[in-house]
């Protein structure tokens, strides 16, 4: 696993979780080196959290954990998407995907 | 049209453009407040480029244009998502997506 290509900002790199079946895209986080090492080795999707400042596995209380399918970086290498198996919801007020409030547009796609 | 509720960092907010009809992830740039209400007003995607400084209208040089669809944020305000119709590639390699860069997982899921 070769991650010398991917550009980090303040150690950091933002990362998409979308749903290889459904293909909703669930979430934006963002990843350390060591959270996308972690992402391969366990087969689990694990962030870096801003807020606690801290690694994460998705779902290590809630349980609604992601199982990495596919990890993929963009053309300049500094975005990441993670196909997921999403276990439950993915997001924390019990919504599908995090992506839930309409700005402009047709009705709420999340169900 | 209330943005008060985004959270902005350093004056922008990541954007994620999804294809409303394939579901494909297409990009990840970054808008400020002047880049979503250019998107909301002429119904084409409009970005910030952190690189060149400066408000930037999708395909407005490639003509490979992004037709806002719907503009949807996150939970916690801090995270876009814009829907829409793609016209040619995203991508300036002329990939379809720029998500093309397989770091783990199956092979290249990019046509």
């Amino acid at each position: 696993m070769n991650l010398d290509k991917l550009k980090f900002d303040r150690g950091l790199i933002p990362v998409i979780a979308q749903d290889v079946d459904t293909k909703r895209v669930l979430m934006l986080a963002y990843a350390n080196e060591e959270a996308i090492r972690k992402s391969i080795e366990t087969g689990f999707a694990h962030y870096w959290s801003r807020s606690r400042n801290k690694l994460w596995m998705k779902g290590e209380e809630s349980g609604n954990t992601q199982r990495i399918v596919k990890i993929v970086a963009d053309c300049d290498y500094d975005a990441l998407l993670y196909l997921v198996r999403q276990k439950g919801n993915a997001c924390h007020t019990g919504r599908y995907s995090c992506f839930h409030n309409e700005l402009f547009g047709g009705k709420d796609r999340d169900g």
